[in-house]
């Protein structure tokens, strides 16, 4: 009874929110923008940090599960991840309806059509006619499912299938079956669950459960485990082997037939719970007005001005939504301990996230971000570190530092409340001082020992030139927060070896008319120009290192680069705590200007990718914040939009998308660190919600085609001369005005973002 | 159908069995043998090497559920493990016969009487006059409950119990609730799961799922869920708080309740499956024919001859039988993979088993300890490293070496077929070459970087003494297989390595008339006499370290000890590699005699621990080895009986046990080498049938208690003037004959056993 009196409440305030909003811009998401393409985003139904996310499943390669048509259609399963590269993950408790004989698994169809919006998701198979339309709660999702007229109503269950299988049996990055079980309860119900192991985190087994619910009766099913069908079993249960179902509700009675999914990592009744819960009546509508008004409030936190154009309100929008895509909260739902802490799921992973998408949740929804950061503090009390890669309760993956740390940092900074910062420093030390030892792959920091005893990760331990740069900023993040809970040795300790980027700076090496760069160097201290390494598929026994290089695939293994998904190039300017230093290595202002014009005029930058996301803003450091702007400008101009092409690499769980909203607000934050650069602006009038109740906004006054450089500022009505603004400033509440003209003007060039 | 068949197949063979075994060894097996006391053997039903262990839980903190009268019972659980100290692991899924109302979970009672024999346990409640047998298949157990005429008959179902609970939330090495589930599927059928993490092995969450079935219905239930009761509920799903339930069977009809609950560690349904293909049927005794069966042909692999006492065929039957309780075969049964190789958890641990358990099984059952080797080989490949102290599906707690190494040298000196040597060899230098990272205490060596810089592990780093100690063992298994694959380079290396011991072998350091003791030595090379220790908690800030100092709990945690569970005494005698160097070091022949002889007369000697497991045998080396015999009678009679205080030490999963049967022998193994020791036997004569199919018969002629000294010995009837025997001479089969006399003599004292 207290849980139905839950729901009803919860539905009041719902309708609440929908009364209220006239014109809500959750219709401005189009969760097609980033689909296709490099994007790879989630396009199914999703609840903000939604646990079950349903999707079609296009191949079994694809990492959303969706691919664009005229791609095929195996099924559609209940747990997905957004906008990640490498081996997939999830694609979990598929169904696929179809019409036809209960004699064989593969009911592969082709789309005739498709339409998707916020929270719900259609097509028509074009063999069949079959209509499918989704949408979901948290914990269940909800089919709509219409045969045509006549048609024999068929349905497959099929806890055996999931993404990113692969021939080989321990593929690296692939996902492994590791057991599934299927169950009929009564002629409406089903239950059992999938048990799979790997996938890009190379995690443990990970279980997900499911209770399905049917709104008309099963009139005959056969039960399936290793590719044979058994008619008069009513379960297979698990003997590590596939199983599934097939289900016929007849071609009597009303041709739509209504699904109810409730997943659980905990348990079948867990999942039935959550159906039971979330879902307590048969009313598609219903369902998906409750999900829109759950991200209404969260997206209209920020306004902007009627003037805004469609495409750019598509972009915004979407870019917040999928900001709120992950992680993924599983308070409720942990299987490896109990207690009354919030618990996320699909950090995924904190290298790409917390440049951006940490602090735009921050901006927007504070209180969730304390949640996150509490997350990763448990995750840190109970496995032993905070997560970097972790999906499927298991941490699994570092990409380079121990970003963890910055997100602490930024937390820090932007002064959240509860969170318990003392902890969060003795996980941030875990990371710096205790090598994971054969884990580096998995958590902390791998090389730690060597960058510790040289300062800097020798060339031979993977991703040294990365590595030793994140742990050089990652020690900064540190610092920050020892200062500021009083600890003057640790913080005069980490300060110094926030330095230790330095270290691999090879000040005399030119390249593409720039001097000084990041380069690999081996534990005896020897530059390297000529690499030796064994794993060299085409040219052997060695290659010449540059900072243009690509090596993986061509030379080494993807993950044993010196420098992750990016080049010295990139890398050397990925200095985020002390631009000013990494200028006067560079020759000064004037070099460094021409270095950064280089990098974007000769195409040594890269959109798709998180390395390079503060380095258009590099300018801000020399003075001239205009320069920024015009590349800003130019950047989302020519790759971002609001088509199903329209983000230029993955999205990483929201990473590029909250890169892309920032921008458009004219903010983009440091992360780590308590301010914003401030940008030309692409939204006339941009205002922030804030939690506590102030509101602040962005106006760019006379700003068009023409006016797209910032003559002057104000705040609160005061001039404001700076090209950064303090985080404590945006959350007093207030207006920033920009005056915009056709030149750039003498604004923010003389008091330069903070340095070190 | 297919099922039933392999059943019905299966009790052909066990009545086949039955009949052939006219005085069946298994009748001498008396499972109370070193239950009380220290011992802590588990004393329920359980197949060799079985997963599921039924037994009484008396009190929550008992490492094996039982505890002797008059303590209480709580209830019955599944799963239990025998002889383990530290925290208490497992202790699922509790059931509770009683007579009342269905309105209070603790029902607690105490035994009037028990009866335990091999596969047999049976108690009557004192208040309610209840009677419990017990008695378990490999997967399933089974009770026969019979309540007192006119009683009501009610039963408790707890997935909410387990063992090792403590009011601390995350206490060390106790056990932490994660989640519990039940569910009433029929009038005779119940399921659900108990989720726990921790305990001694400070393991991960395991679940324990059970399919409980009655032989008569159910007339009334409720269930219960974190302290509440609800009458009209049939299930209570997991949300992170405790559930039970409890029935009643009405008081008319018969007063047998028979109760069968099949366990898994996939889900409820193979735990249905379990109970299905192990018991389709009600008859108790039909499981417990069974359960003999499986034990009988294993027990009579070793054959005494009739003139042997009862006594001491009981302290030898039941000392293998304790062997081969663990590890756990868990094979079809594992959450974290699928294969085809066997699975086996509780290695608990390896630290404990590797000295004589694991030569034990090697000797009466090598194809089972190959399969064991092999799980371990598995579970290097999908978890890293090998196990140590594995529970609960995860290695979780190292004692000191990297143990694995001596199982694995061992099955490689006994020429165990069926193993990847290869992939073995990798594994053990994975322990020796990779540190574990922040999980020292999980699994590889602790103190690894240290170690392989300096040449010993530093105090500061815990158990630096044994670590140093046990790793230089664990160097020479690794020399041993490398040497036999033909790896010079590396056989070099570890061999070279395996002197590390001597690096903290303070030459000269007195100590009651002995010179020459590993001590503690810092990191910079200075020796420790006043040590200083943060942890201190009577005695600060430094403490006096000698060799005969017992360091915890007085001065420092269990944990953080130089030696652990012993002192320098004992641990400078555990140079099982190079025995003839540390008697060199020891002063020669002479004073090491002395000093054995200070060792054992002062009671220095600790019998209730394994490091001192091979020290009685040194005097072997010194050529006197009727004084290794002296001293392992005295031991043996002096703390060995068929009493339950029959064992002086926590079993530890039949390594006290193992210890024991082989002495009885005339045999003791040096783990990780080749031949065994040769001692005055206890038993006249001893036939070991090998699975090759030859015999081996160890004869003691004319062996009383007056000539207890070997005079000369026979090998298949030619002189044998060694104190050892080559493992290979055993295979071969034949007799080796000794006779007895009144007085020493001089053989065995000229080839002493080998050397490094």
């Amino acid at each position: 009874m207290k849980i139905y009196t839950k729901a009803i409440l919860f539905l009041g305030i719902s309708s609440f929110f929908t009364i209220n909003a006239q014109n809500p811009v959750h219709n401005y998401v189009d969760p097609m923008i980033g689909s296709e393409g490099v994007g790879r985003v989630f396009i199914g139904p999703s609840c903000p940090y939604g646990m079950v996310k349903p999707s079609p499943d296009c191949t079994v390669n694809s990492n959303s599960g969706w691919l664009p048509l005229p791609k095929e259609v195996t099924g559609f399963s209940q747990i997905h991840v957004s906008g990640t590269g490498g081996g997939p993950k999830y694609g979990n408790i598929q169904i696929m309806p179809f019409s036809g004989a209960l004699d064989k698994l593969d009911q592969t169809s082709y789309r005739a059509e498709e339409n998707v919006k916020l929270g719900y998701y259609e097509t028509v198979f074009k063999e069949n006619q079959i209509k499918t339309e989704i949408t979901t709660a948290e914990k269940a999702s909800f089919y709509r499912i219409t045969y045509p007229k006549n048609a024999s109503k068929e349905l497959k269950i099929d806890p055996g299938f999931f993404l990113g299988e692969s021939p080989e049996p321990e593929g690296r990055e692939a996902q492994q079956f590791v057991g599934s079980q299927i169950e009929i309860v009564s002629d409406h119900e089903v239950r059992g669950y999938s048990r799979i192991r790997g996938g890009w985190n190379n995690g443990r087994a990970y279980t997900v459960y499911f209770w399905a619910v049917f709104d008309q009766p099963i009139a005959k099913y056969v039960t399936c485990k290793d590719g044979k069908f058994y008619a008069n079993q009513s379960s297979q249960f698990d003997s590590g082997k596939k199983t599934a179902a097939l289900f016929s509700f007849g071609k009597d009675g009303k041709q739509e037939l209504n699904v109810k999914i409730g997943i659980s990592f905990l348990s079948e009744l867990k999942a039935k719970n959550n159906v039971e819960v979330e879902i307590p009546h048969w009313n598609f509508n219903t369902v998906l007005s409750a999900l829109q008004n759950k991200w209404e409030p969260l997206l209209s936190r920020i306004k902007l001005s009627s003037d805004t154009s469609e495409e750019y309100k598509k972009m915004f929008y979407t870019g917040l939504y999928h900001t709120m895509l992950a992680p993924v909260d599983r308070t409720g739902e942990n299987p490896l301990w109990t207690n009354d802490e919030p618990y996320y799921d699909d950090f995924y992973c904190i290298w790409d996230t917390f440049r951006s998408s940490s602090p735009l949740i921050t901006l927007i929804d504070s209180k969730r971000e304390v949640e996150i950061v509490n997350a990763m503090l448990n995750i840190y009390k109970r496995d032993g570190y905070m997560p970097e890669g972790r999906s499927g309760n298991d941490n699994g993956r570092t990409q380079g530092g121990s970003n963890a740390e910055v997100v602490v940092a930024d937390a820090f900074v932007k002064n959240l409340k509860g969170i318990d910062y003392e902890l969060a420093l003795k996980a941030m030390l875990k990371d710096a001082t205790v090598p994971p030892g054969g884990n580096e792959e998995k958590e902390g920091r791998g090389g730690l020992m060597e960058y510790l005893r040289l300062g800097y990760v020798p060339y031979n331990v993977p991703r040294a030139g990365n590595m030793t740069i994140d742990f050089s900023y990652n020690d900064y993040n540190i610092a920050t927060v020892a200062k500021g809970l009083g600890y003057t040795d640790l913080y005069n300790q980490y300060m110094k070896q926030a330095d230790s980027w330095q270290n691999l700076w090879r000040s005399d090496y030119e390249n593409n008319g720039a001097k000084g760069f990041i380069m690999p160097k081996d534990a005896a201290g020897n530059w390297l120009d000529d690499i030796v390494f064994g794993e060299s598929k085409i040219q052997k026994p060695t290659f010449k290192y540059t900072p243009v290089i690509i090596e993986s695939p061509w030379y080494v293994c993807h993950w044993c680069v010196f420098f992750y998904e990016a080049n010295s190039w990139e890398y050397s300017f990925s200095i985020p705590h002390d631009v000013p230093e990494l200028v006067r290595k560079s020759g000064g202002n004037e070099a460094f200007q021409k270095r950064l014009d280089i990098f974007f005029d000769s195409k040594l930058y890269n959109v798709a990718n998180e390395p390079s996301f503060l380095t258009p803003c590099l300018y801000h450091w020399i003075g001239k914040p205009y320069l920024s702007s015009d590349r800003i400008h130019e950047i989302i101009q020519n790759n971002f939009n609001a088509t199903p092409n329209g983000l230029p690499g993955n999205d990483d769980s929201g990473a590029m998308s909250s890169w892309l909203a920032f921008h458009m607000m004219g903010l983009y934050p440091n992360a780590g660190q308590p301010y914003y650069l401030l940008n030309a602006p692409f939204i006339k009038e941009t205002t922030v919600q804030l939690e506590n109740g102030n509101n602040f906004k962005i106006t760019a006054k006379n700003m068009n085609a023409k006016n797209k450089y910032i003559k002057a500022a104000f705040l609160n009505g005061k001039p404001y001369n700076k090209a950064w603004i303090m985080h404590d400033d945006i959350m007093k509440g207030g207006e920033l005005v920009f005056e915009m003209d056709s030149k750039p003007s003498t604004w923010g060039t003389t008091i330069l973002p903070p340095k070190k």
